[in-house]
């Protein structure tokens, strides 16, 4: 067998030994005898239920509301899988369930919404967001995903957050901070390419731009080359990047750049793009599992370069597990009714904060450790400290 | 402090003590390890996606969905509360999912859906139920529950189940063919008066026909008394209970009656009332928290009547617990796309059969012993074998 046949071996005996799947429900209260049964059910349950109908904010006090999050997808656009539909997604909402509780001791529960319409998907989750503290929407295609977050946002009174966009972009950010540092750059300065226009390079080039990035100094390229503002074709997500250039290709998008960021696919950036930037170059090559370019092929020809992927198996890991679980535990510990630009940065710099100042002595901050680790037991009070904060401000 | 002050503080203690509410999820696999996440999460996630995406009936094997259920509501008809409104509802929806863990290990998760609009909610549900293995509908008023139950038993390929009406109906013919068994009558030749004829009245009504009960034999009063052919407000629901009497008024119902069935309000049924009916009454009181008459005032003027409330502190106690969990267990393990009156009247017989062999010696079958206690552990083999063995017929 092969390294994929082993990895698929373990993985089905994995989620189908017994309980099947990765997550459960469990009590959190005694329900054992006649007498705890009348607290949690009838007749008690009659007095919270009658204090949350007088004001619904003690839903907070006597419910499980305020520590839970819905993990909401339609699986129309799966990690590396594509549409694969709302019910074959359910493994990967399960996982990320077990990392909410894992991390952050979040109870999350993963809804598929099995619709690929969008007024259907917002009245829906709209519909049935009133019992949960906030919504972590879930792999859903570009640019859908823009509209229903958008809406979701202004149609619920719960936090709302498609990590997909907003938690890659925070993890980029934080690694990219720490590199520029690194490498004696600065994000006012850097020139950047965004190579991918979908959730997650929108959404980097969004908070890129809050977090001090010029615009001037951007350009983001689709999988049909540099968005100018001569195309005709661009959504309006893109269209808001378009650029006055002559630059067509990835290749004359790069020349003289800082720093790539590729959201797109296997081996698209070659060496002679590399080489082709400015010194001191910083590559994110973090199309999953295989990269826009391998490390080993940067490393080679330009050592001084600082590469991140999206893989474990590389240094500088960009890993959204180092982001979700612990700003959500910020957001639901200050609840937060929104989750803003400024907690998303104060989150990324949170992270970028503890990769310079390492957990242990054999880590030393510098090319290979611009993030921390994704098991680093002090992501949990730094970012939902950092959130809560900036959540407050 | 009066008792209800007393119960209302140590309700609202036992709610708002950490962690708040009832219910949390839980990960059910190692989740700790590198290793570990490239099996739960990213990347052999994938393999199961894949899989589920070829096949969907694989859910089964590589997801928690075998053992879940939506527990669904949208307020509308709380316990004794009314339509308290979807959130406010979520104690009660929390406390049945603790039942569900509890009873049959069953992973049961709240969805409160703030509508009350049937089409909405219709679709809202079914658009959601692809994840899950089953739907217990709860607290949602007649007729809406009707027609939300019908059309989603059309639209879903899970079972659904509304258990304020069958759950209440399994475990009041349980109770009943024991209670006719000790007194010497059948199911077949009793005569029955159901007062109530909102979800559960109406519900009961049905299972005792397709259990034996004569329509003839069987009158249905609403608050505006017996439901007969001449009336011009009835819906359809109650339309096809409508006999051609002359009888009007319940206590003209319940004259010469061999059984009462109360599913309505507090003190309906008098003394006189009761003293009118056949000799060895049946009263089946299950108004709650207080029922349509008192036991010590049934027992003072006919101590031969058997009599059976909604509350633990009195004997008989008609409760859903008795059924919903083991039915549940029963469905999910034979994998039943439905829930038909067969499995119902299975479970039923099971209950009232556990009943009839008390697990205990200083338990006596009779008058005050026609029912298990919820406590019995025979319950979850007895009923749910007998459930998955009428859904394999």
């Amino acid at each position: 067998m092969n390294d994929s046949d082993v990895l698929k071996e373990k993985s089905l005996q994995y989620h189908s030994s017994s309980p099947k799947g990765k997550i459960a429900v469990s009590v959190t209260k005694p329900c054992s005898t006649k007498q705890d049964l009348s607290l949690a059910y009838s007749p008690g349950v009659a007095f919270p239920c009658m204090s949350i109908k007088e004001d619904a904010e003690n839903a907070y006090l006597y419910t499980a509301k305020g520590n839970t999050v819905a993990i909401v997808t339609n699986g129309s656009a799966v990690l590396g899988l594509g549409n694969i539909g709302a019910l074959a997604s359910k493994p990967v909402m399960e996982g990320k369930a077990a990392l909410f509780k894992k991390f952050a001791n979040i109870d999350a529960y993963d809804i598929e919404v099995n619709t690929s319409n969008v007024d259907d998907f917002v009245k829906t989750v709209s519909l049935i967001s009133t019992g949960w503290g906030g919504i972590n929407l879930e792999d859903i295609r570009a640019p859908e995903c823009f509209i229903i977050e958008e809406r979701l946002k202004q149609e619920v009174d719960i936090p709302v957050f498609h990590d997909d966009q907003h938690g890659t972009a925070i993890v980029v950010l934080a690694g990219l901070i720490n590199a520029l540092d690194i490498q004696g750059k600065s994000l006012e300065s850097a020139k950047i390419v965004i190579n991918g226009a979908g959730a997650a390079g929108i959404a980097c080039a969004d908070l890129l731009v809050k977090a001090g990035v010029s615009k001037s100094n951007l350009i983001i390229c689709d999988s049909k080359g540099v968005i100018h503002s001569d195309r005709q074709d661009l959504n309006f997500w893109k269209a808001r990047y378009a650029i006055d250039t002559k630059k067509r290709f990835l290749s004359e998008a790069v020349l003289d750049s800082d720093v790539f960021i590729g959201l797109s696919v296997k081996g698209v950036l070659t060496t002679k793009m590399v080489l082709s930037m400015q010194k001191k170059p910083i590559i994110f090559a973090l199309a999953n599992p295989d990269p826009e370019i391998l490390p080993e092929v940067v490393k080679s020809v330009l050592p001084d370069a600082i590469i991140s992927t999206g893989r474990s198996d590389y240094p500088n890991q960009i890993n959204n597990v180092l982001c979700f679980p612990f700003l959500f535990r910020g957001v639901l510990d200050a609840r937060a009714k929104d989750i803003t630009d400024a907690m998303k940065i104060a989150a990324a710099y949170a992270i970028s904060g503890l990769a310079r100042n390492p957990i242990s002595s054999d880590i030393i901050y510098g090319p290979d450790h611009i993030i921390p680790s994704v098991f680093d037991t002090r992501l949990i009070e730094s970012v939902s400290s950092a959130v809560a904060q900036a959540a407050a401000q």
